[in-house]
């Protein structure tokens, strides 16, 4: 008996979502859904198939959790509530001062149908939440700081490629060593945004564009880098196709926190990524999460959930007695 | 309303505890349980009092949770059972190998007396073990690595101060960095023990000791340091006393693995502690897990937990709605 899982959206996030079930042998993919023409859609699983997103809803019985792979911008919004009212779903949603609202909306759609939901499942948010919420629990008197990186901004890349002259570019986020190194001493510093990180970008430029006035419009470009320190390197298309192809990403949560009767003793929990595939690696924790969902539901449980509420039993393959045994 | 804790077993772990409830404000402790004559036993807390183990039972009823802070080796594979029979109970059991028994045996206890009990809690076991059942669901496909230290291991300085001609003496387990960094990039290294890990010694010798023939003895010593690279320095009693009096420790729980339709990704998780101070760092984990095993217990469920079963909201002292606002 393996989970049947459908995939909703074939981006990065869900060829990672594809590959991910290929690692875990009780999961069978059945189907991808997709707004494009589904026979223009080539999956590597070889018996799973492509449909468009209209044939979904009437695969609800064939499907035990649905993973829900579209962009936290319009995407998920509305289809998280909407495929909550058929199906298990686990989605990514990462916006997080709309958090709350999307799990209320979630919520009422799986206590209706009876179905569980985990939203805001990957790395930040999820896994660096969940660890900021033990780390909390643990240290109850103490300071948090996340660094991100080094890894590629989207977003930064794509505000690079909007300025005139500008061919290509990739932009990475990356901590400042100094600063990381004071958190883990104790420091309990503050910093200013310039403080904790940097960005470093890389630009393939139009033939016998202005290369100063591109790299000085981007480093005083508002919100995306004049607060940061910048560094722009000029490169070649060959150059950024060969060295920049990637999706790395990562970062670090620590807490640094005091225990003792007066307080003597400093305390620190770090949690940290280095991650070669930033959506495969989200991937890889939706899919956990999805067999956490079939459980719940198969105990006849429903409603919203988050990665909070979830105990880690329920994500691994393996059975109570072993991981006991194994782990403990 | 607060939580209504007892310990029992007053040394370093115990008054850790009674620490780590002065910073948990929705807890009260009331009475700490010792061996000892309780006339002797000066509590930090104003309001809790100190009385004799066997009055324990009786106050069964003015107590939501017992903290038991004895050692694995005789005193919690009998504490926990018996004590299991009447309170919701929290241990620090830490004999890895003989964790499925001790299981089995406080489980049937809870189960008979419809409490809770969370065995096994701290950091290894505890923190370490939930981050590698994480990682191992995460990334399905891949190795795990536990580094120990820098810290001080009560065990190899026990066996220093068994040496003849040593008067006292301190051990600190100290990973390779090397080796660290190594796991870092990805090299999915085997390592020897020797690889791993080094021992450093501070040891006091008798006056008139011969000092060649100590650092020999131990260097040699089988089981705690024959395996591995030993640097011993001779110092005085006043520089033991003065740098060496703390009980820091930590380590490092590191998982790579391989994602990817060929595996052609790497990722790696990293989760670390640095500890000023192990039995209070250790004693901050009880002190979360109690509040879980209250909660747990007021919804009416009963029988013997570990921490894989318990999710991360149980610990805080937040609402669900404030953690997600706040964390996710």
């Amino acid at each position: 008996m393996t989970i049947k899982i459908g995939i909703l959206g074939y981006g990065n996030l869900g060829r990672g979502v594809e590959s991910s079930i290929r690692q875990n042998p009780d999961m069978e993919l059945v189907g991808v859904f997709t707004r494009r023409n589904p026979e223009d859609v080539k999956l590597i699983t070889a018996d799973a198939k492509a449909y468009h997103i209209d044939e979904a809803i009437k695969m609800k019985d064939e499907i035990d959790v649905m993973i829900l792979c579209g962009g936290s911008a319009t995407d998920l919004p509305v289809q998280t509530p909407e495929y909550a009212k058929f199906f298990n779903v686990v989605d990514s949603f990462d916006t997080h001062a709309g958090i709350p609202k999307h799990f209320d909306k979630v919520d009422a759609s799986s206590q209706n149908s009876g179905k569980i939901s985990i939203i805001a499942v990957g790395w930040d948010p999820g896994m660096f939440s969940l660890n900021r919420v033990y780390a909390n629990s643990i240290l109850t008197e103490g300071k948090d700081y996340t660094f991100w990186g080094k890894g590629v901004s989207q977003g930064h890349s794509d505000a690079i490629r909007r300025v005139a002259g500008v061919k290509d570019g990739k932009q990475y986020t990356i901590p400042v060593e100094s600063a990381l190194e004071s958190v883990r001493q104790g420091n309990n510093p503050e910093f200013t945004t310039r403080e904790k990180h940097l960005r470093e970008c890389f630009v393939v430029a139009d033939e016998g564009a202005d290369k100063g006035k591109i790299e000085n419009e981007i480093k005083n470009m508002p919100n995306y880098f004049a607060d940061y320190d910048t560094v722009v390197h000029f490169i070649t298309e060959e150059e950024l196709k060969r060295d920049h192809s990637g999706i790395p990403h990562g970062g670090f949560v620590i807490r640094s926190g005091r225990t003792g009767i007066n307080k003597e003793n400093m305390q620190i929990i770090e949690y940290s990524l280095n991650l070669d595939s930033n959506p495969e690696f989200t991937a890889s924790v939706l899919t956990a999460y999805a067999r956490a969902a079939y459980r719940l539901n198969k105990e006849g449980q429903k409603g919203c959930k988050t990665v909070f509420d979830i105990p880690v039993s329920y994500l691994s393959q393996e059975s109570n007695e072993e991981l006991r045994r194994k782990y403990l």
